[in-house]
């Protein structure tokens, strides 16, 4: 395991996260920091209690933004910034996970495993606080502008009012950096901040092209999912909103056993996915060909 | 029944309507017309096969529109269109119907008892078109620059992509006047139109005090909502997304029976709404304080 500490103002210490008006003086880092840091990031960040949308957004982007290139930087707190971590690494991409606590510690402990995932695939666990330093509520505001700070743009997936995700996104335009929100449902409270974002004038996301556009970069040539007929017209039905299994039967005609069939095939092509009994799409379909 | 032709230049023409480029020559209607056509009116418009999402935001937002006093102006059409005119019944409010054949036509004739229903609640049809007229296709988009003409704003609630509601909010912006859209999951087909309206500079409609405020309109009184402690728990579970009643069971931690009850409370106060057995908020709970 290699561990690095990145001192400003050294050349190695990232340009982006100095042009914070309080930058970090040092940034420890779990895995090696050159390189990595010097690669074009984005942030994607998001409720701990997201909804099955949120996640599946989270995952879905950051599996796109992690194929096209970029390193995705997110906080490793579980929901959507896990999702969006494992999202990166399902691309075989880059992801940086930012601590609120020194880099020796495994917080939250149930992403033990993910940070080492992480590490192992070339990204980094990275903090600007001294190793043996213990989380602590009010360091996850600070730690919020260090990942602002490393990111070129900055998305939010989902978020309550008065979310801690609200307080990165306006660390992302004090820099000056675009801030991406997901639109969701009106009547769910996991949407309330994102909207509210969006009405604020931040851009509605409907995609990884959206950030890719923004940041003046090519869109990655969308990966080849060919699905048979049967799966093709259970996506059909799934792309008009989430159904049980029980009214894809109905809405397709198809027997049990080959909506079953089509569903697993549909989850393994990254096309749709499962949550309480409910399954829903995880991209549009003309995203999907 | 009382049936009124309104003609151009007469002083009971509605002058909103006069502005469009092409403005009818005459506006046949069931009901009386003068007064009606009057009052400040707000269209609210989208898909037909809507989602149980876009129907419940259809008749929560029409009904608070209708309560604070605004004329709620649709097409009559399945989806969104009915579930608009319903809302506005719903809080014994005014609510127009333009059609796009003639107003002795039952055009959809499922809808041939809530034509009624609106012109008896002191609504109306109306329609450009002769009565004898048939409905036929290529007369909706004219039919949706009259309901955009006679409404100071547009909300779109749900549209696919080349929605004929986009042509109605399209009509509007030529107006010069306020087009909303009520934001929705980027992973659904039915909110791709009206998320992308959203990117290209349409308001990001919350709820119906947005456009009380745009119009410069006083937001009525929150009609009172008490709940009982079980449904104010059932509710807020229904916050964060839409359950079934077995999850609802689990995470309240209530009785199966108490949450039935529940529920039916949640449905009359028109804080909930069921769907193909997933019960979903039809508004934030803050909202319904």
């Amino acid at each position: 395991m290699t561990y690095g500490v990145l001192r400003r103002p050294d050349a190695a210490f990232p340009p982006l996260l100095a042009q914070l008006h309080d930058p970090p003086r040092r940034l420890h880092a779990r895995g090696d920091p050159v390189g990595v840091l010097e690669q074009p990031a984005v942030a994607v960040v998001g409720a701990r209690s997201c909804s099955a949308y949120g996640a599946q957004v989270a995952r879905t982007l950051s599996r796109d933004l992690a194929a096209a290139g970029l390193v995705v930087v997110s906080g490793l707190a579980r929901g959507v910034d896990a999702e969006a971590h494992r999202g990166a690494l399902d691309a075989g991409g880059t992801t940086v996970a930012v601590l609120g606590c020194g880099i020796d510690r495994d917080y939250p402990a149930r992403h033990a495993e993910l940070a080492r995932r992480i590490v192992a695939g070339g990204g980094l666990v990275v903090s600007e606080y001294e190793p043996g330093i213990e989380p602590a509520p009010w360091r996850f505001p600070a730690r919020n502008r260090v990942i602002a700070g490393l990111a070129l743009a900055t998305v939010v997936v989902e978020a309550r009012e008065r979310s801690g995700a609200l307080i990165t996104a306006d660390f992302a335009l004090e820099l000056g950096r675009e801030v991406f929100a997901v639109p969701g449902e009106i009547t769910s409270a996991l949407s309330a901040g994102t909207n509210r974002l969006i009405r604020q004038g931040a851009a509605p996301l409907l995609g990884a092209e959206d950030v890719l556009a923004a940041l003046g970069l090519e869109e990655a040539p969308a990966p080849r999912a060919e699905v048979t007929d049967a799966a093709a017209g259970v996506l059909a039905v799934l792309a008009d909103g989430p159904r049980g299994q029980d009214e894809l039967v109905r809405a397709t005609g198809q027997a049990t056993s080959a909506v079953a069939a089509a569903l697993v095939e549909l989850e393994l092509a990254g096309l749709a996915a499962e949550a309480d009994g409910v399954h829903r799409a995880t991209r549009l379909p003309e995203r999907a060909a």
